[in-house]
C-alpha cells in the first residue's frame, strides 16, 4: 500500500548510505581513521587494543548440534563483525520493505566508535565425556579447563560459562550493544543468549597513552598492567606461542571473566589507611604505599622505623605482584559494572567485571588467583559471582573467519 | 603505624587538590566552563539542560519517621551536589586517615562533566489516610497521585515508587554512578536504596543544538520533543506555575519514569514497512510517512492515492500527536538501558527507560498514555515493567536547600 511512500523513504536512505559509505572517500560526519580497529590479522582485536571506555559481553549455548550450524555462527559474525568494526550495517544495500531490516538499526548514524569484537570458546564446545557434541573434541586444548573452584567463591551458575562468547568494546556503548544485539539475532536459529553484562569505565590502562582509570572503590586500577605496545611481554604473557596446544590456537589467547561485587557497606566504612593498606597504595595519588608517585617502583621489603612491612602481607598488590607469582604477568581488561539494586537489600549493586588474557591459565591466573583467594585483603570487601573461560583463536584473515582453523 | 608514610600520600594528594581547585584559578587537566552546569537557581538543573549521554537514577524508601531526617537528607544532598556538579568531591579538605573518606572517590580525577542532579519527592513522602508520617500531608500538591494502572502494563513493584527520587545525568557515566553512590552513602542512616537504574544513548534530544539520537529500535526518537530552549514551551508544558498547588512546587515540575522492555523477538522480526508502519517514520531518515526529511511536518490527514491514510490510525506518533491529546505536550528526557539477560530466557532484555516531565500529569502524561496503552501498534513490541511519578520542587538557592519551602 505504501510502497511508494516507502521507496521514498529507502531511496533517501540509499542516497545517505552513498555518500558516506568509504568506497566515496566522503569523510562520515566526526569519523576519523583513528576510530576504526581493524578487524583481520594475526591476533583478534580487543586484546592488544588500547581499552575502549565500553563493553557488551555475552556468552552463547549451542542449541544445534550440528557442527555446519556452529561454522555457520562463525562465518557469518566474522562476515558482521568485519562490517561493523569498519562502521559500515550489516547489510548495506536497501532493505527490502517486506522483509525484517538485515541490521537492527540502532548505530546507523553513529561513528564506528574503536569497535572491537573478540570472540572465544567455551570448555564445553569441545564435548563432555562420551558425548562429543561437534566432533570437536581432539581439537580441545588441554589449557581449557574449567576453572577450579576458588576459596570464597560465590558464583552464579546462570551468569558463568558458555559455548560460545563475545566481548565487544567500543568508544561508544550503543555501538557495543549494537554487535551483542546483532549477534544474538543472527545466531538465534542455532544459538541462545546464556548471559550477558555491560561494563563501563574501563578499569585498566592497557596503552601507552592512557590514563590510570578509578576503579568504583575510588583507587587508581592497572598501574602495572601489561601495555598493549609491549610487544615483548605480549608475546611473553598474553599470546598462544606455535606448538602450545593445538595449532588453531597459535596467536590466540585464553580470556578469563569473573563478575567481582563490591561490598559497598563494608568498604565504604572502612578508614582511609584501612583501605589503603588492603589495597597497598595510597588513595589519591595511586603511589603504592611508602612512594610518592603513581608509578613508583613497589618496595615488597621496604619497612617502617617499627619493622613492619609498609606494604601489609596481605595487601592486594603484594599478593598479585609477579614477584609472588613466579614471575607470571597477566594483562588485565576489565570494566567496572552496575546493575539494578536487588529488591530489599538497599545495596548497590556494582564492582568489576575482571577480564583478562593470558597465553596460560594453569601457570598465570590459577595459582595467581589461588593465592589471592586464600589470602587477599580485599577479599573481607568483595564476592566473586560469576566465572568463565574461554579460548579465543588467532585472528581471521579476509576470506576467512574467526576460528576457521578448528574445523580444518 | 603508618602514619608517616600515610602522610606523605595526604600530603601529595594535598598539593594535587590545590593545584587543581578553581579558587587557584587553576585549569582542571581537561575540564573546561562548559563542563559545569550551574546548580543553584529558579528550576533545578537536569530538566531544561541539553540531555547528557548518561544517567544514574535511584529511588530511596525513608527509613525513619522523623522529620528533621528529611530535612536532614535532603540538606547533606544539596551540598553534595553543589560540590559534584561544580567538579569538586563531597569534602575536599585532607582526609583524617583514621576515619573512612567521606567522597567515596571514584571520580576525584574526573572532570564534572555536565553532571545535574535532579531531586524529587514521592507521593508517599506526603502520607498515607490515617499516617502522616512526617506531618507534610497539607503540602502534598494535588497532581501527586500515584499513576492510575495502565492498559497492557506489566510493572515490577520493586522497581517502581519509591519517597524520594535522584536523577543524576552527566557525560561520563561514572560521574553519574558516583553521585548515586555518594547519595546512598550519605542518606543510609534514615533511607534506604529502593531500585535503581542505569541509562547511555539519551534517546532525545532536548537541545536545540543535538541531533536526534536512535533508540535501540533503530528509529530516531525525539524528533519533535520540546527544546530546552523553548522558554514558552518550557513554560506552557513543564514548569508549574505559582498558584498551581502548594507553594513549594512554583518552578518545579513532575517527573514520570517509566521503564519499557522492548520484545526483540517480535520487533527484529517485523519486516521495515511493518516497523515503519508502527512508528510513522522512515526508518534511515526518521521522516514522517510520506515525507522526506526528519523534520518535515507529521501530516496526519496525507492518504495514499488508495485512500489509506499514509500514517496508519495506530501508528505511535500519530497518537501521540499533540493535535490528539488537546493541544498537550510533554519534555521526553529518556535514556535506553540494558539489563543482564534473564536466565534461561535467551532475550536480550533492554528498552527505553522513559523520563518526562510536565507541569500536570492530570492533564498531560495521563490522558496521553491512557491512548497510547489503549491503541498504540507500539504496544506489541514493548512491555511497561516499571512506573513511578515524582514532585521535582523549585532549585535551590545558595544557604537554601531542595525542597526547603516544603518545610516553611
Amino acid at each position: 500500500m505504501l510502497s511508494g511512500a516507502a521507496l521514498l523513504g529507502i531511496s533517501a536512505g540509499l542516497d545517505h548510505a552513498i555518500a558516506k559509505s568509504p568506497q566515496s572517500g566522503a569523510a562520515r560526519s566526526s569519523g576519523t581513521e583513528s576510530d576504526v580497529v581493524p578487524f583481520y590479522g594475526t591476533h583478534q582485536a580487543g586484546v592488544a587494543t588500547p581499552a575502549q571506555d565500553y563493553l557488551s559481553f555475552a556468552t552463547f549455548d549451542l542449541t544445534s548440534e550440528t557442527v555446519e550450524d556452529l561454522r555457520g555462527i562463525l562465518q557469518q559474525w566474522t562476515a558482521a563483525a568485519a562490517s561493523l568494526t569498519a562502521g559500515q550495517p550489516y547489510a548495506p544495500d536497501p532493505q527490502e520493505p517486506s522483509q525484517p531490516p538485515e541490521d537492527t538499526g540502532e548505530a546507523i548514524d553513529l561513528d564506528p566508535a574503536r569497535l572491537t569484537i573478540t570472540i572465544g570458546f567455551g570448555p564445553g564446545l569441545f564435548g563432555s565425556p562420551g558425548h562429543d557434541r561437534f566432533g570437536l573434541a581432539h581439537m580441545k586444548p588441554p589449557e581449557l579447563q574449567p576453572l577450579p573452584p576458588f576459596q570464597g567463591d560465590s558464583l552464579d551458575p546462570n551468569s558463568s560459562g558458555g559455548d560460545l562468547c563475545v566481548q565487544a568494546c567500543a568508544d561508544n556503548p550503543q555501538v557495543a550493544f549494537h554487535a551483542v544485539h546483532l549477534f544474538s539475532r543472527i545466531a538465534s536459529s542455532a544459538a541462545s543468549l546464556r548471559w550477558s553484562q555491560l561494563g563501563f569505565g574501563r578499569t585498566s590502562s592497557t596503552g601507552q597513552a592512557q590514563t590510570t582509570p578509578r576503579n568504583l572503590m575510588g583507587f587508581k586500577d592497572g598501574t602495572d598492567n601489561i601495555r598493549a605496545e609491549d610487544t615483548t611481554a605480549m608475546n611473553d604473557y598474553v599470546w598462544v606461542a606455535p606448538g602450545e596446544g593445538p595449532s588453531w590456537m597459535t596467536g590466540g589467547t585464553y580470556l578469563i571473566a569473573r563478575r567481582i561485587k563490591i561490598l559497598f557497606d563494608v568498604w565504604d566504612a572502612t578508614s582511609l589507611e584501612g583501605q589503603q593498606h588492603t589495597i597497598g597504595r595510597y588513595k589519591l595519588t595511586g603511589a603504592p604505599l611508602g612512594g610518592h608517585d603513581e608509578y613508583d617502583p613497589v618496595e615488597l621489603s621496604a619497612t617502617a622505623p617499627d619493622g613492619e612491612l609498609l606494604i601489609p602481607a596481605d595487601a592486594h598488590i603484594r599478593l598479585a605482584n609477579p614477584h609472588n607469582n613466579s614471575g607470571e604477568r597477566i594483562l588485565r581488561r576489565g570494566y567496572s559494572y552496575s546493575e539494578p539494586t536487588e529488591p530489599g537489600t538497599g545495596a548497590i549493586d556494582a564492582g568489576l567485571f575482571f577480564i583478562a588474557f593470558q597465553r596460560s591459565p594453569q601457570r598465570q591466573f590459577i595459582p595467581l588467583q589461588r593465592r589471592l583467594a586464600a589470602n587477599d585483603a580485599l577479599n573481607r570487601h568483595t564476592l566473586h559471582t560469576s566465572s568463565s573461560i574461554f579460548a579465543c583463536p588467532g585472528g581471521a584473515s579476509p576470506g576467512g573467519f574467526v576460528g576457521d582453523r578448528l574445523f580444518a
